[in-house]
C-alpha cells in the first residue's frame, strides 16, 4: 500500500505514519509513504519519503500525490487560533490546499482513497446537547469554516467519482504533548500536560465548559481505521462524527488530582480569556457518534483512561 | 443608493434591475447600477453602466465593485445542468466567482450589503417532507454543492465584517419566458410556457414530483427585500428559506387546464428522463420558510396565480 500524509511532521501525522509503519493496525502492509509538510518529517524509515513543501501550492500537491497512490491521509491544516489570526493563510491552506489535493488525485484518475481529517468546529450557533449528523454547519470560526467547505468538497469530488473520499470529525485531541499549539483548544491538552511537568498554567474557560475530547492513541487508531471503511457502508453520508467522550475542565482537573495528587491540580488556574471563551463556548460539548460506533471506530473509555495514557507515555520518553 | 449587479443580463438580474429602476419596490431610490455579465445586460437607461465580463476573472470582479457600492446582488451562477455537465466551470463561477466578489467587496472596507441567491438544491439526500433551517446541507449536484459553498463564505465574509451578508434559498422560478435554460429544472417553466405557445412539450419527470416554486415577480420582490432586512433581524443565520409553494407536475397541468382548456394540457406527455429525474428527487419538495415570511419576504398564494402571472405576461409582451 503507498501512502501520502499532509501534516507529516505534525502531531497526528507522525503517529499516523508510525502506526501505518507498525503495520498493527493495517491489515495491508505499507510499502512506501509520501511524508508532506512544512517542515521536513522526523521519522527515519527506509518505507518514509519526506517532502517538504505547503499543499497551498498547487504544483507541490501534484508532485506528492503520486501515480500510485492507494490512500492519501490529508492532515495538513492551520489550527483554528491561527486560522482566525491569519484569515487568507487559513483559507488558502484549509480550502485552496484540500482542493488542490483533491485536483492532484482526480488528475491520477485512480480514486483513492482520501481520509480527511474534520473538525468538531464545522458545527456552532444553537446547538442540541448532542449534536446528529444531520445539524446543519454553522461554524462560528474561520477554521470551522474552512473545514466545512473542505467537507463539502470532499463529498463532492467522491460523488463525482474522481476520488473515494471519508471525512473525519475529530474530537480535541487531548492530551497532546510538546509546547502549546495555535488551536485555541491548546489549554485542553495544557491543563493536564503543563501541571504534570511541575508548571503552573491557566485555563481559560469556565471550568464547567462542555469538551468533546479524544485521546491520541484513539484519534490514531480512528484515521487509521478511516482508511479501511468500505465506501458502501458510508451510504453517501462521508462526513462523520468520530467517537469522543464529554468531559470539563473540572473533570479533567478531578482526574488529574486523583492521577498526580493535589498539588498538580493546584498548579492550574481559571483566568478566563474572553476571546478563547467565546470560540470554544460554539463548539459542541458532545456528538451523536452513533454512526462511527456501528463502523467500526473507537472511544476513550474515561477521562482517568485519557489521562493515564499521557502519564504513561511520559514515563516511557 | 449605489448597486452592483452580476448576472445582470440574466432572467432574474434584468428583472431585479427593472425593479431598482423603477423604485416602487425601494425606499431609497438608486443612483447607479452597474451591471455585469456575459453578455451585454441590454437595459437602456442613463443610470446602468452594463460591463461584460466574469466574476470568474478576479480583476474583473475588482473592476465591477466600485468604491462607493452599496448594495450587491449577486446573481450570476452557472446553472444546475451545466455545472454537471462542466464540473471545473461551475466550480470556477459558482464558487471562485463568489470568492473573487467576497474578495474585491473586502478590498472596499465598507461592507455593503451583498445578497445572494442560493437555491433549494443545497439540500440533498434524506430529506423530510418540510425542510428546516437546521438541516444539513448534503448536495447531490455540482451546483447545490457550490451554491452551499458559497453560502459559508458569505457567513464567513461577514462575521469577519467585510461585507453584510444574506444568502437567499431561491425556490425554482416558474414560469420563465423565452427558451429553456440549463437549469435541470428548466421543464418546470417549460410544461406552462411551451403550450401556452402552441408548442408540444415533455415533462422528464414523474408528475407527483413534488417542487418547490416561487413566481419571478415574488422571487424579484423578494430579493429587493433583502437588500433591505436589516442584519441585526438575522440574529447571525444568514441563510434563508425564502418562501415558495409546493407543486407537483400534475398541480400544474391542472391549473393549465383551467387557464387554457384541454388542448394546452394535451400537449404536455410525461417521458421520464433517468437523469433530469434522479437529480430533482434530491432536492426538497417544501422549505420550512417561516422565518422567511416573519422577515417580511412574501409567496405566492396558488398555483393558479403563478399561471395567471405567466399568462397576464404574454399578453402585454
Amino acid at each position: 500500500m503507498n501512502v501520502l500524509v499532509t501534516g507529516a511532521a505534525g502531531f497526528l501525522g507522525t503517529r499516523v505514519i508510525e502506526a501505518l509503519l507498525d503495520g498493527g493496525a493495517s491489515a495491508t502492509p505499507v510499502t512506501r509513504i509520501v511524508a508532506a509538510d512544512i517542515s521536513a518529517c522526523p521519522i527515519a524509515d527506509p518505507r518514509v519519503d519526506a517532502r517538504v513543501g505547503t499543499v497551498a501550492d498547487a504544483s507541490f500537491a501534484r508532485t506528492i500525490v503520486e501515480p500510485d497512490v492507494d490512500v492519501i491521509f490529508h492532515l495538513a491544516a492551520v489550527l483554528s487560533g491561527q486560522s482566525e489570526a491569519e484569515f487568507d493563510l487559513g483559507l488558502q491552506v484549509n480550502v485552496d490546499g484540500t482542493r488542490n489535493l483533491l485536483e492532484a488525485s482526480r488528475a491520477r484518475n485512480t480514486r483513492p482513497r482520501f481520509v480527511f481529517s474534520s473538525t468538531v468546529a464545522v458545527f456552532g450557533g444553537d446547538l442540541p446537547d448532542e449534536v446528529p449528523e444531520e445539524q446543519v454547519l454553522r461554524p462560528q470560526t474561520s477554521y470551522g469554516t474552512a473545514k466545512a467547505i473542505a467537507e463539502l468538497l470532499v463529498s463532492e469530488y467522491s460523488r463525482r467519482r474522481f476520488i473515494d473520499g471519508i471525512a473525519c470529525r475529530l474530537a480535541t485531541v487531548a492530551v497532546r504533548p510538546g509546547a502549546p499549539n495555535s488551536a485555541l483548544s491548546s489549554f485542553v491538552s495544557g491543563i493536564i500536560r503543563e501541571p504534570l511537568a511541575g508548571l503552573d498554567t491557566v485555563c481559560p474557560v469556565p471550568l464547567d465548559t462542555p469538551l468533546w475530547i479524544s485521546s491520541p492513541d484513539v484519534v490514531t487508531g480512528n484515521l487509521i481505521h478511516a482508511a479501511r471503511v468500505p465506501a458502501s457502508a458510508l451510504e453517501g453520508r462521508l462526513a462523520i462524527n468520530l467517537p469522543g467522550i464529554t468531559v470539563t475542565p473540572d473533570l479533567m482537573l478531578a482526574s488529574l488530582e486523583r492521577a498526580a495528587g493535589a498539588a498538580a491540580r493546584a498548579r492550574v488556574r481559571c483566568e478566563i480569556d474572553p476571546h478563547v471563551a467565546r470560540v470554544v463556548s460554539t463548539w459542541p460539548g458532545a456528538l451523536d457518534d452513533r454512526r462511527a460506533r456501528r463502523l467500526g471506530f473507537s472511544a476513550d473509555r474515561s477521562v482517568d483512561d485519557v489521562v493515564a495514557q499521557y502519564a504513561a507515555g511520559r514515563r516511557t520518553r
